[in-house]
């Protein structure tokens, strides 16, 4: 490591960026290969009917048709979270995504002509769309050969005397939040193109956002083995957790190019996109706090319903990130946890960045507000007096490093100075919430590690060959930043490569905001080893001892002695233009220190921990019910900040999608329906909708991160809904406990206060 | 490495085949990207002439015209072997395929179109056609800064008591060999994409096969660094040595796509193949060699004038490998050799299969038959009495380990056994040469090395990324097999990835037959690198110290206790899917242990030599000149045959190409001018035109060759011609010193025999 930092702390913006701005980015959208066919997906009406009958003969007549296939015509693999789907659905229906037949064909419309052509009859059978309902005996099974609608997931959790607490609490406070299904709404829709080789091998362009895994699922979906799935990911505009679940779209292409005998293309229209891209999920949490008169919090009990949907998805184990946050964020000694997790005949969600957290911080940070009510005590106040601190090992044993949440809690105090008063008719509250998330990896599967692969060429040219997947989130810019820095050299020279499971080393994939910390210490271990190779080399041509070299700004020199120096790239010429040379090639693979957990959810899941405290000024015009969100403050303890700008950046973007969370979005499902499915009338905040956003960012150093950081990919979007509640309270007096907060909820609530 | 090789050795189809015959492969041809934009380049219709008017104006204003440019407009460097050209011509053009404009546009068309606007006018200037007259004082200038068309390149060598050697010889003989222009006609013509990002870093897509120089050398004409260029290389459709320099096309791609602001495609019809790819040289050989009276060799002299035409290319370096021929292709303890290489105003040349060997092959081979005429010795007894022997160290220092030389002599006698007689009317001939050349590699770069990465996924698919570049020789089979030998694991397993220098390590690129023995030796040191780790996993695994265990068939077991077994990617997932997991990544880069050649040209340039000898029996109509090859028989030392049908296919093709060299294939120049400039008048031979083939693969089992290969990919077509002349000479009694024995030829030459 050179001893000041050149690059690391420097602001430097996103490789993709302007790419993407002057549309010269190439999605996945934008590949066009030799005799590609197009694939249409053929999806149910009802939300649980039975198919009676399936004809496709007159689909597979229309001339420019390639293949016409249903369930009964191939072979496929239950597949998903819980095994319990089939790509191409079978006997009956049970949401309205269901996928039932797929075309290929020559041109897009040939196949959606031949999906009109396909005949189905279906015979409508009660469905069920409560979670609690379908919970309780007699309600219509999801799935007939299941003994009830309670899926196999439940996540228990018990550490200290829980009732003791509540019975000595000097204040208890409960409620039970609802949380609606959002949609990540991406700009780039979901697309798959399959291609099998002749030799039976398949290459998938996909939109995933975990290659390595899907790779496993996808073959297994398959019936063939992981080898033979080889994964090409072009960029993609936008993921937020919807490219973790292997979906139908990307079996379907697959199962579609075999009879077609050609690759073929299945891209989502924006209505499909709103219906069968994952969402978050739907959710009922009962919470309740007990508090100490000093403000200490005693214990926490929660029971989470779960919206399972019709099948078992990540979105279904959103509660395994609840528990953190509902053990974790801020000290509290007991906690008991439970959850209810049921089939119904809604669509089923997938995972969305925040993953559980934002809702369990919804109903966490709204309980805080309300004790500190019941309590008489500064709502920050007493926030600080709970705050985690470094060193905590906290009920599930999460063992707490860097920290700075009281610093966090500080920096976002006096969020509303110098912001002009509240127009008349308007009222003001301020509202403030904290965050708790992982911040070095999350050990859910048994590896939580990704490899790296640095060269350096003739020309001094870095190339990081890393297992990352960039989905927008500034990874490969922070990873080019991370090799640029240990290496000493400049950042235009290092170039990453990161689209390709043939080539790419492996990684867990992008969750839990892992990236930046996981595959930053896979690359800066892989440079580093590089650097040794180079620093060798250098030596040789200087004749002196390796060990007396620095590199740094493309040099390699003398420590004592600066002016005896070379070019790093000519050490590379010279180790390697020579009989007997070699070239500079070196690979790392770094796994957290962390363990899974236990049976009981109890482990170190996590090499680092995210801390972060958001303040929410808005203004509410109380006739009409309009909230004017004017400031969100956003103070993160990012560890170290490696790229200050592109941090804020994630942050903007968390608080933006945290907005529409807490405000504006909802995916409107009636009677497993989903009636939002246009940007018409899903409500994404505009750019003019935003709010004057402060970032600031609070350097803990974290031991184990490279060069310090922690992870941050999520942490701008959890505390959001929670904060504007707590403000919306603070401005009229008004609790609400479900999302969105919409203008016409606030008017209802208020009866025209001033009417 | 496993005790019985079950890879290698086996007849295993090409990787790329399959893809190729059904028409799936995407060649560069089929690569669309968006905004892409076409180029056409405006060439000179003389060949020597000043360039007084150059005006692009009313091509400019044609609707769908992106850009057009000369040399005035753009910021370009010489480049070329003695960077001598300049990719747009600037003051005047010398030979007829100069590039003076370029323009890109929406569409090919529009390109073309827009070509036939601008407005050029040219003084035309005298030219020299010749090179002997060339080099003469008084010719005309083709650079007119020079002092002479004689260009810097003079390759002199001498070694032992040539004169004296001549002097007291048995039999002397001599002769002047000419041999004339011809290309590789390569299915798939040339193509380049360029395309500059918005940080100004040139992606190339190129039909290249030496990408890191490629790389540097058109950083270099561009005038940037090399660390801004990417090569990606889609599969070719042959390449033959065409792939060696850096042509204007790659240049002017890469200087269109600026100004157009998009990528930019060029890419040659068949015509423009023909005029401006590189071809093989035209040459005069004069060639004397002595022998005593048993017909051992004393000496050889040689001279070899090269018609360099306008540029210097790689072409005008085939004496160095002329030189390799006359002094070491059988035993020659004095030779001395010279060259005359001048400009002049004929197109220029390129690399081509053979490189200089066929030449000098046939002159040498067409005189050792006439020495045993002279000295009334069997002609393949002569070759054998004169055969190179294990351990012989030859005049320029070539050190010979593996050879088979003689075995291959005795493979080839009896060659015409079984055939049919010849017809009334026709007489047949047999005729016979042999063949030297480098099968370790070629050590014209100050590294001759190969680089290698292997990695090995959950599900034990093993990616192989080489350095090494495929153009159809297949490379990517062997090399797989290699990986799959030393690493004990199913051949269908492993992946090669080369097509990317951002992601493969350094390689030279493909020339002198040096991928299967140097990126073969870099694969196998990999993969070894790779199975020492995964064996220490399985160790772990099956409590067992790492050195008894083996690999075979996909099993780590224990060599004394082979039921005691893990599958190897069981091995890999239970060394990865822990806590403290690793995953599999290994890297080698290998250089051969040889030496540039020094000032002398003496020195040991490879690490393996390839023999070979071939017999041709062909028949001959007296009265029509008509040449029929009925059967030809290649006897090559490929120290072992790693793929064996891959090694007898690229001796098919090789003797395709020697037959084409031999009898039909000729371009046609003349003034300056390509009279032959489509497949109606350039005569490849059709697969109705091919004789039988009789492919004998002896196995010397090279020391430092990867599992004992050597080289091999361009020993079929050395000496194919020289056996054809001798067959004729044997046949009809008649001496061809020119190529190629066309039929009219043979009728002049027997001056209607029979009629």
């Amino acid at each position: 490591m050179t001893e000041r930092a050149r690059v690391i702390g420097t602001s430097v913006p996103k490789r993709d960026g302007a790419d993407k701005v002057t549309g010269r980015t190439r999605f996945l959208h934008d590949l066009e290969l030799p005799r590609l066919a197009h694939g249409k997906i053929l999806r149910a009406p009802h939300p649980h009917a039975r198919i009676v009958r399936l004809d496709t003969r007159r689909a597979a007549r229309l001339p420019g048709v390639l293949a016409v296939i249903t369930g009964a015509d191939v072979v496929q693999h239950p597949f998903g979270f819980a095994k319990d789907q089939l790509a191409l659905k079978t006997g009956k229906v049970r949401c309205v995504r269901d996928e039932v037949a797929a075309v290929a064909a020559e041109t897009p419309a040939i196949a959606e002509a031949a999906l009109e052509l396909i005949d189905v009859e279906y015979a409508e059978l009660p469905a069920v769309f409560d979670p609690e309902a379908a919970a309780r005996p007699g309600a219509p099974l999801v799935h007939d050969e299941r003994a009830s609608n309670l899926t196999d997931l439940r996540y228990q959790f018990s550490h200290g005397d829980v009732d003791g607490a509540f019975g000595e609490a000097a204040a208890v406070v409960e409620g039970e939040y609802r949380l609606d299904f959002v949609t990540p709404a991406c700009l780039g829709t979901m697309v798959a193109i399959a291609e099998w080789d002749l030799r039976d091998q398949l290459t998938m362009w996909s939109t995933t956002q975990v290659p390595f895994l899907y790779q496993r699922d996808l073959a297994h979906a398959l019936g063939i083995t992981g080898d033979r799935v080889r994964v090409l990911q072009p960029p993609v505009g936008g993921n937020f957790g919807r490219g973790l679940d292997l979906c139908p779209i990307d079996v379907i292409a697959a199962l579609l190019a075999r009879p077609a005998r050609r690759p073929v293309k299945i891209e989502f229209e924006r209505l499909e996109e709103f219906v069968a891209c994952p969402t978050r999920e739907r959710c009922i949490i009962r919470l309740r706090t007990a508090a100490a008169a000093d403000g200490r919090l005693l214990a926490r009990d929660c029971h989470v319903v779960v919206d399972n949907g019709a099948y078992v998805s990540w979105g279904s184990t959103t509660p395994y990130v609840m528990l953190s946050t509902v053990a974790g964020l801020y000290r509290v000694p007991a906690v008991r946890f439970d959850t209810t997790i049921a089939y119904t005949n809604n669509p089923y969600s997938g995972s969305m960045r925040g993953y559980g957290n934002l809702e369990s911080t919804f109903a966490v940070e709204s309980q805080m507000d309300e004790l500190a009510a019941r309590l008489g005590l500064d709502r920050l106040e007493l926030r600080r007096r709970n705050a985690t601190k470094p060193g905590d090992a906290n009920p599930q044993g999460f063992v707490i490093g860097s920290c700075a949440m009281g610093e966090c809690l500080d920096a976002v105090g006096a969020a509303a100075a110098g912001l002009t008063p509240p127009a008349p008719g308007w009222k003001r509250g301020v509202g403030y919430a904290a965050m708790f998330h992982v911040g070095g990896g999350a050990r859910i599967y048994k590896s939580d590690g990704c490899g790296a692969i640095v060269k350096c060429d003739d020309f001094g040219k870095i190339s990081l060959i890393t297992g990352a997947t960039e989905i927008g989130q500034g990874s490969e810019t922070v990873l080019a930043m991370i090799v640029a820095e240990t290496l000493g050299v400049p950042l235009e020279r290092v170039e990453v490569v990161n689209s390709d499971t043939a080539v790419k080393p492996w990684d867990v994939g992008v969750h839990a905001s892992r990236t930046t910390f996981i595959a930053g210490n896979a690359a800066r271990l892989a440079a580093e080893s590089l650097r040794a190779k180079l620093v060798g080399m250098a030596a040789e041509e200087l004749d002196v001892p390796a060990e007396s070299l620095r590199m740094a700004d493309g040099w390699i020199f003398v420590a004592d002695e600066p002016q005896r120096r070379i070019a790093y790239d000519r050490a590379a010429r010279a180790g390697h233009l020579r009989e007997g040379g070699r070239t500079l090639v070196a690979e790392a693979f770094y796994d957290p220190p962390t363990g899974m957990l236990d049976k009981d959810l109890r482990g170190n899941v996590s090499a680092a921990y995210g801390f972060a405290a958001q303040a929410v000024v808005l203004d509410v015009e109380e006739a009409t019910g309009v909230i004017r969100v004017r400031r969100v403050v956003s103070a993160h303890d990012v560890g170290r900040a490696l790229n200050p700008g592109a941090a804020e950046g994630q942050i903007h973007g968390g608080v933006h999608m945290g907005l529409g969370y807490a405000l504006s979005e909802r995916l409107v499902v009636e009677e497993g329906r989903i009636l939002t499915a246009s940007f018409m009338d899903y409500a994404v905040l505009k750019a003019e909708d935003m709010p004057e956003l402060v970032v600031r960012l609070v350097e803990s150093m974290d031991e184990e991160g490279p060069f310090g950081a922690k992870g941050l990919g999520e942490s701008g979007v959890i505390p959001v809904s929670a904060a504007v509640a707590n403000a919306v309270k603070d401005a009229v007096g008004v609790r609400f406990t479900a999302l969105p907060i919409t203008s016409e909820r606030v008017h209802a609530a208020l009866g025209g206060r001033r009417a």
